[in-house]
């Protein structure tokens, strides 16, 4: 175990292992809406969400995790999708129901303003008892540009220069508000410590922000910053300012190279390395057998059609007709593409996968769902992965991925949470009720 | 009761008056905080507002109403300020222990972008079962421009300009889904039948947006339209679109010539006038006798300081030290001051009352708590109000505001709703579970 605690575990001891569910529509494979019980309507019901954090609860997990687009692409007439509901308005409607998941939110910083952001997640963790996360994004989908005035999407340099200076703001307007400011005497008539709070007359190139925020520090002292997005601009800011990365990993020596490397960022920034949390993307499917969780998985892969290769497509910017199943998948023609503008962290994930094991187009559809890591076994099989990767100082955790909504994390919270802490892997109970506590984080002064 | 049917009443014949309650920060009144039970940082509680929700619903009020200012000016030293916390966060979170009671967010057309905000809304509707609604404002305080790259404020013309273009968005956002193009068929496999689902390729002098949005049509059809802004283009955009309007209105036959302006403006623009709803703040100071009142608002005035005088002399646009508690109000002063950047609505209510009843200072703030018509008095004294206004047609409801929350909300359902019950003017139960039925407007196609 001591491993485990030099490597960040809680400081009682329990291990540190992070679980967080992530989710996307109904579940992340693409067929899912298909196969489960519920109305394909269920994503827009409070209910779908709040049954998903009362499962995550049960199971332990760290947090919920909603990504989030700010379009109606194509896929939305697929499938349910993520970004069809405002993130912070779902998770408002779990925290209502639970008391110790965290509730981590996608948001965009190429298309918010950062006073209208930092006071919805702010109020957002006020309204949980210090429960909140932002996932700070910078957008790379020409969908969404065309819903904010734009014509074409921001060049990477650009949405990353945006991105730090507006997430500078956030901090600074959460913390605009000295702990203790709000004094309420109310014998005495002195409501707030007006010296305490300060205006930070934020004058840069991209924003200008007198503040201060209408709020005070929130329980947790300020949200949970994940950070999204694995090129270099996004490991810095990573470095700089995150408390957790959410990547896509399929290759263990890499993301034992990605989490040296944002470790090394954020030392380098006089940060404690230890307070910067990876967690990938992970995608079980589970069976009692390895048989069942195949079955379950070509079911799915049935019930999804030709969606998987178009997603994959898109993912590593070729057509959908340049790729043949039992082909390699066509690494030249993928780096050959100058003009790639989505995200560089799922391009390389699956182009790492393919090079390293010589694979099919239809290997990397079994093995990466998506762009994620993609375990099709036993509830043992799934838990060694996650053990082996924790062990062997690949991650700090997972964003774990459910294929089928919510059935699929019932059956992750019965089968395998039981399973990582049967081997001290997983924490038996919470350490404490905010979100900062249960990742391992420092409390903001 | 035929009258009230004829002018807007349930189709089941039960009476139409409408009633919601206001909330800001702890109470309207601005010694609330002091004078109130709980801890002066209630405000940052999700519990406090979860409260006043349920107490809403128990006494069958139509919605609760969250105002909002997205700055930290001094009053938030002073006291729990509106737009502290994000409404909507706050009323995900009261949806989840409520589901009848209408939940109505305010939010600003000059410092939102109108597909976050469609989105936002239609996410609360769906959340809420539809009981959403959003209340319009264009925003005049100088210290919000500041928090968003402003040095200064539009001027009045330019924000109704693009308050007009911004609501036509969202409304075409929210009916980008014609009814029923969510098939959700799995079976077959059609989740959203395309062909009824269209982008809105708007491209106007302010915004330029393609969407479709990202979710169906919501219970309601579409969130209610509160509009609030008493001045001429206020009215316009009210008559255009609004389904309800929150407006100053301190004296009778000034509230009947704003109902009937309005009225006339809806019915050019070809709508039935009557879906229109025209609910100004009323705020009741209770007491079992008129003296108890009195004595209640003495204490409260007591605890709020000069905070009250300051109101007054910011929403009149003079200098606090030009008002005299028992000299007249100095209307020549007032009306002299051509720079006046603020709202014309509690400006122009403040400035008639006065007139009317040739009132000092000291009777205004008496009559006029914050711009809004008080009613210092038994419940009976402020049932026969509300009943006389409704019953001339100078209202079709009020938006109450209450002077300590939750305890003066408690009040007013345990005290002042079962008399306007007794007396027929207002509902015994729910119409529906939406806010439209509720409010009596068509659920839009």
């Amino acid at each position: 175990m001591a491993d485990f605690v030099g490597r960040g575990g809680r400081p009682d001891g329990a291990p540190g292992l992070i679980l967080n569910v992530a989710v996307l529509g109904e579940g992340m494979h693409v067929g899912a809406w298909r196969y489960r019980a519920g109305a394909a309507s269920d994503f827009t019901d409070i209910g779908f969400y709040q049954e998903i954090g009362r499962q995550a609860e049960r199971g332990r997990l760290h947090a919920v995790f909603l990504a989030d687009t700010l379009a109606c692409a194509e896929e939305n007439f697929e499938r349910p999708n993520l970004g069809a509901i405002d993130p912070t308005i779902a998770l408002a409607g779990v925290a209502a129901v639970t008391s110790h998941v965290g509730l981590v939110a996608t948001a965009s910083t190429t298309y918010n303003e950062p006073f209208n952001l930092a006071r919805r997640f702010s109020s957002l963790d006020h309204a949980s008892g210090g429960r909140a996360g932002w996932n700070i994004v910078t957008t790379f989908v020409p969908d969404v540009a065309a819903n904010f005035g734009g014509d074409r999407l921001p060049a990477p340099t650009d949405r990353y220069a945006r991105a730090e200076e507006f997430v500078e703001v956030v901090i600074r307007l959460w913390e605009s508000w000295e702990d203790g400011a709000l004094v309420g005497d109310k014998i005495g008539g002195l409501f707030a410590d007006k010296a305490r709070v300060r205006a930070i007359d934020h004058q840069g190139a991209h924003f200008s922000v007198r503040g201060p925020l209408t709020l005070p520090r929130t329980p947790q002292g300020r949200p949970v910053l994940f950070q999204s997005g694995s090129s270099g601009p996004g490991r810095e800011l990573a470095g700089r300012t995150a408390d957790a990365v959410f990547t896509a990993q399929n290759v263990k020596a890499n993301a034992q190279a990605f989490r040296a490397d944002v470790r090394a960022r954020a030392a380098a920034h006089g940060r404690d390395p230890d307070h910067v949390k990876i967690t990938p993307g992970l995608l079980p499917i589970l069976g009692g057998t390895e048989g069942q969780a195949r079955a379950r998985k070509d079911e799915l892969d049935r019930l999804g059609g030709q969606a998987e290769l178009q997603k994959l497509a898109l993912r590593i910017g070729v057509k959908v007709d340049a790729l043949e199943l039992d082909a390699p998948l066509p690494l030249e023609l993928i780096e050959a593409n100058q003009d790639f503008r989505g995200s560089e962290g799922f391009r390389s994930a699956a182009i790492a996968l393919a090079r390293e094991g010589r694979l099919t187009v239809r290997d990397v559809l079994y093995q990466n769902g998506g762009g994620h890591q993609q375990v099709v076994g036993t509830p043992e099989q799934v838990a060694d992965v996650i053990e082996e990767w924790y062990r062997d100082g690949a991650v700090d955790g997972f964003n774990v991925m459910i294929d089928v909504l919510p059935d699929g994390l019932m059956d992750f919270v019965d089968q395998v949470v039981p399973v990582l802490q049967r081997r001290g892997v997983f924490q038996r109970d919470y350490a404490g009720t905010t979100l900062r506590q249960n990742l391992g984080l420092p409390v903001t002064a």
